[in-house]
């Protein structure tokens, strides 16, 4: 059987989200100053003085690197790793700084380790970060064959007054959608399985858009964002972690991809949704200038258009066709 | 053929450190303040202000998963794993704050993940610093059966002027050494190889010292600490990451715990002494009190103790019997 869905993917988001919850409740211990709470958990933000916190988070690309791997095509897949960070981070309003990858491997090959710096660099670059260090460690029998892995993480700095909590977002703001590069770095367990021929798979490798350095220049605009959401695993709903009392409605999506409509053919519409960014890589919420955000975007050559507006309907998100998403990721 | 060197057990650390190194030159960009310098590198360290500098650091377990696995026992592999990027840290002088985990794994099983939690948890108790976040990934098809890789990042917070660069050492200068709790997270892909016994296996599991506690009190003694290294990959050769002007004569060294005894039987000495730490977890440069700094580590029950002094023959560490140490690790 064809797997259609995430779970028969072999992907359990609920399993894996509850452990991270189990993880959340660690973070709070006597002597330690209480963490500053940035929107939707993106990233955990940890206090130096009164006016500026520590941004902190971590990420993988998951199984696009299985992909990277059967076509021998490891140059941006670094990309994808600090973009899986770097944009976490701005969904807090900090401005990414340092990064650092894991890397393990069951034996180093030059070649491959070179490549997949040359990607790490490009996307430090483009989100104006230092990568600062790194481990690489060599695993003989826990990697089998070519595998590997590799894992991100980012620092950024945040000061108080541009910290993004989401907490002022309300019914009628606006949302703008930033148009992705394709399928970023989510969903690849299941799309892998889905599009077999490898004009596809050329395509699901295409580096994940970073979307830093409009939204730090944004940033500066005290209160013109409200809140901007990473569309990862869990697809459009990562709108929603942005605050809990509202809903969103998207009437004027961005152009579908080319590779959302081939997958469409053999997934359901509601699992899709449910699972990639389809072509909206961020989310920009504001009841400010649309059109100075949307401009701002467009300097930096991303395609930003307003696709919806918040709404009274909390926890869910109403579609254009009748698809209506909820509950948790 | 029985594997007695590291490299024979699959393992090259010239070539990883050589791809550190092309890693590392990435880590100047115009646009971006010049990182703060810490002692041997164990740490970068980015400037938040003229006062307080911010230290990122990353790192794994190595193949000491896969004996956690054998044995179905992953309470403590957290612990190690947190010891790991901890004991970095202070090694530049930074007060460890912020811990994040990286967790890849082909399928989320609830006990193994908190177990591992458990182990994570217990070491951020150690190392006095927050769990804050983490990535859990379900990867099917990269890990194979109930293999998986776990990778930790720490961040901390240095003063300026109680950064630790090692820049201060010179020939007499006391050597503190301080008792490891076994073979710790390195040199384990030679070890697990070497004994094979179920024992054996056991005590190669006891979990990684964390050293944060007694050093973040002495760090408060201006001065009284000029270089710290933690003794990982590279056996006591980490020592000469502090200053590359000075040597180190060790001849009254901490007593070898069993493990090493065992090992001692298939490998070679020098190999043993190039590879592993050989009972000494830690090692403290001072010119000042050197009672003042056993009294604190024993206060945290640390055994240590004056192990040797620096020396005029940079480069090299002299070990009581005829043991030469040199070159880069």
């Amino acid at each position: 059987m064809e797997p259609n869905t995430y779970a028969q993917a072999g992907v359990n988001i609920a399993k894996a989200e509850a452990f991270v919850e189990r993880l959340k409740k660690q973070s709070r211990r006597p002597g330690h100053k209480d963490l500053w709470k940035g929107a939707g958990g993106y990233a955990a933000i940890m206090p130096i003085n009164n006016d500026i916190g520590m941004a902190l988070t971590t990420d993988g690309v998951g199984t696009k690197l299985l992909i990277a791997l059967e076509l021998n095509k490891l140059e941006t897949i670094g990309i994808d790793l600090v973009a899986m960070c770097a944009n976490d981070l701005i969904c807090v309003g900090a401005k990414p700084s340092g990064f650092l990858d894991y890397y393990a491997t069951s034996k180093l090959d030059d070649r491959m380790a070179d490549d997949l710096i040359k990607g790490i660099v490009e996307g430090c670059d483009q989100a104006d970060m230092l990568l600062v260090g790194g481990e690489t460690a060599e695993l003989p029998d826990l990697y089998e064959g070519k595998h590997f892995d590799i894992a991100g993480f980012a620092a950024g700095l945040v000061r108080r007054d541009e910290l993004l909590t989401g907490e002022s977002i309300q019914p009628g703001d606006k949302l703008i959608g930033v148009a992705s590069t394709g399928i970023h770095s989510n969903g690849l367990s299941l799309a892998r399985k889905v599009l077999t021929d490898k004009k596809w798979k050329e395509e699901l490798l295409t580096p994940t858009a970073i979307y830093v350095k409009p939204v730090v220049q944004l940033l500066g605009g005290r209160g013109l964002i409200k809140g901007v959401a990473n569309i990862t695993g869990g697809g459009w709903r990562n709108i929603l972690r942005l605050n809990a009392n509202v809903g969103y409605r998207i009437n004027n999506p961005l152009s579908l991809p080319e590779v959302f409509v081939e997958l469409g053919k053999k997934v359901s519409s509601l699992e899709m949704y449910k699972t990639f960014n389809m072509g909206m890589g961020l989310a920009v919420i504001t009841s400010g200038d649309t059109d100075k955000i949307i401009e701002t975007f467009k300097e930096f050559n991303f395609k930003a258009q307003v696709v919806g507006e918040a709404t009274e309907n909390k926890g869910h998100i109403e579609i254009d066709g009748g698809i209506v998403l909820g509950g948790k990721i």
